[in-house]
């Protein structure tokens, strides 16, 4: 019997839910928290007004249901292009291609929502900041574990990982900034191409090729 | 006589004009365009409410003249940074010595108005947008000329400038956004400098030092 099979149905009520969260994620990523009403949500969703608040009791409780759903679009897609690999240097570089392949598949409308949640909430929403922040922990991970992984198998020189991982998050975060208010996708690539030029300087001098 | 004293004294509408932009500058990058209302800049510059409508017709108007006034506030510290040297390669690490010094001189409270301004301005308002990228363009321009400076000075293999300047000013708008939702320096500090070992990849191998 296949997993999905087994999985108990969904209720009316969570189908709802889910409809809501996925509509109010795609809000939240374009025109802000604070630039979208619960009433915006309850429309898109195709609800009645006011329809959202028989599933979430506030705003903020929904804006944290959306940023979890929005996050885990783009931090499923690290995990899972990162599992694809063997060796910690080929990972570094598989993140790199799941930031360019972003151009032709985004993750949502409205850019990266961690960028985007991690510039709202810093000065505004302490819990939506909380769970920026342990977004970006998972992503940190993921990198730490492939440098120390390539270290070990040799590839790079001992180098900082949170240093590498501080720099790589920031340039691919900056530069979908940079893609997104000039409208054009030349920002991605050259940040790509440059953060493996980076890349290369831990780059052990007894590694091929 | 100096120059100062040859200005023309500011009038009232003028010097209250000026308070409301700056009032609205702070307002609008720590809680967003859209997170502030012209109550709340009223109350901020000691305004009755609506005073603010005396000076600017809308909203959006305010928007862009207290853009203009906190991006100012960036790019002059950039441009007096770099004016200070004379070779190209020095010009460079002066940018990253201004990123290091927001630490403990920031801009304006909120963060870098450039960054919160692409991001927030990015599917909502394409007035701001487009002044988010005059802003940037500058910027840009700035470090495309000191690398060519570099290169002239034959300190810089000839690079591409361009992607030197959007992997340069992504790394750093990221890191800011990293510094500020972990409320922790340090990937600002980190993030200068491995931009300045990215930098060493362009190093021209007949340079000294």
């Amino acid at each position: 019997m296949a997993a999905s099979s087994m999985r108990p149905r969904q209720t009316k009520g969570e189908r709802t839910r889910r409809r809501i969260v996925e509509h109010a994620a795609v809000l939240f990523n374009t025109l802000g928290v604070a630039g979208a009403s619960m009433a915006d949500v309850s429309e898109a969703a195709g609800l009645e007004k006011g329809g959202v608040y028989n599933h979430f009791e506030s705003k903020d409780a929904l804006a944290l249901a959306a940023f979890d759903y929005a996050s885990g679009l783009v931090l499923e897609r690290i995990e899972a292009a990162v599992a694809a690999h063997e060796d910690g240097w080929s990972q570094l570089l598989a993140i790199l291609d799941v930031y360019r392949d972003v151009v032709r598949k985004p993750f949502i409308a409205g850019g990266c929502p961690l960028l985007n949640t991690a510039v709202e909430s810093d000065d505004t929403s302490p819990a939506l900041r909380s769970r920026a922040r342990l977004a970006l922990d998972r992503w940190r991970s993921v990198i730490v574990e492939a440098v120390d992984r390539a270290a070990a198998q040799g590839d790079l020189a001992a180098g900082d990982a949170e240093a590498l991982s501080s720099m790589t998050i920031a340039a691919i975060e900056g530069g979908v900034m940079l893609a997104r208010v000039y409208r054009d996708p030349a920002h991605i690539e050259r940040v790509a191409t440059e953060l493996a030029r980076y890349f290369t300087t831990y780059r052990s001098s007894h590694s091929p090729g």
